[in-house]
């Protein structure tokens, strides 16, 4: 491809890795779904679950027989989180793109263990991903948490990637002339208004954490 | 976890595999946002990538010189396509999730070499993540076709999870008159109002393609 053009020079500006801890945070908090792959058998296998993080680590859980979950212990795994911003609709085919927020963490997957650290990082996992509802809940008993598996990951080796293209920036300066429309068309992720259980028992009313739930409700 | 209880026989009910082609299609056509599984020097990496089909196949691209897509050339990969429902209140901790759809497609990648069928998939590309733009857009250049690599999977090895559990139905019987609100917060995704470029020329305005734009407007 030569010598960088305008094109080449105008990505380097709107679509940067980043590497410092609050740009990555951001990005980890504010999306709970995740995709975590793994090798096995020598083969890719990419699952979507949620994970939570907890200052220097993400977490993630499922069943302690969950096959993907077991493969992942001690195992290098890469867990990406992707926020859309927009569809990037462009005066040229190929740049087309979208604005999108995403990290990685690479890292040997721990698994955890002890029986009060697996009960401590279960009610963090309430707190961040459904705040405001451990202290109504019906508790959580010994053999649940015996049965559910809880891998973690340290964000050593994270790194975020943000492309951000302002409208109709991502054409090189010559096809800006050309009578297409050009510009952003904003993915916006809301929530709608919560569906109750059919048998609630009688005087449990809708509460403000589920009214107003959205994603990235966290204090820490 | 021994015999199957009321929680496990429920779970079954409303969290399934499938494997029709009209549960896969469904996803994939709905969301373009994929995430890609490679393996590299015996390490898993997941990147984020916007994937289309086109009948039997899936397709993504990038730049002939990224280190991933050239990583995937004729490799085994693993590509993962996620929606998002809704946010599943339970009345225990552990049985809180999300409801969603997703699609794993396995494979060996095919690097799409033939510069004719480049162009080709390069247009189905337009017209399936960006129906209606093709006709208006400034032409593809043989340069920048040379430059795009185009990597494509069959949908021979392709799988459907999905997870559709009805509000306040993943908790144990004995757990549902526990005082404690529990039920769906659905997750929307919806397309804002498209930002023009500033430096559109004269007469350009604002075509249905973009202010009706949203994921799926599939016509195959």
């Amino acid at each position: 491809m030569g010598a960088p053009t305008d094109r080449t020079r105008l990505r380097r500006v709107s679509e940067k890795a980043a590497y410092d801890r609050a740009t990555i945070d951001a990005v980890l908090d504010a999306m709970p779904l995740a995709h975590v792959g793994y090798v096995m058998n020598g083969a890719p296998v990419v699952i979507p679950t949620l994970q939570w993080r907890e200052g220097d680590r993400i977490y993630w859980h499922g069943s302690s027989a969950s096959r993907s979950l077991k493969a992942g212990r001690g195992m290098q795994v890469c867990v990406t989180v992707t926020l859309t911003d927009a569809m990037v609709l462009a005066r040229s085919g190929l740049e087309h793109s979208v604005n999108h927020r995403s990290v990685m963490v690479f890292g040997q997957a721990e698994w955890i263990t002890d029986a009060a650290a697996k009960a401590r990082h279960l009610q963090a996992m309430i707190d961040n991903l459904f705040p405001g509802r451990w202290p109504q809940l019906r508790p959580i008993t010994d053999q649940e948490i015996k049965s559910t598996g809880i891998l973690s990951l340290p964000l050593s080796e994270a790194s975020a990637k943000i492309a951000a293209h302002p409208p109709g920036s991502t054409d090189a300066e010559e096809d800006r002339a050309w009578p297409v429309w050009s510009g952003l068309v904003p993915i916006n992720l809301t929530m709608g208004a919560p569906i109750p259980a059919p048998d609630l028992p009688e005087g449990v009313t809708l509460p403000a954490h589920a009214a107003n739930y959205r994603f990235g409700f966290k204090s820490d």
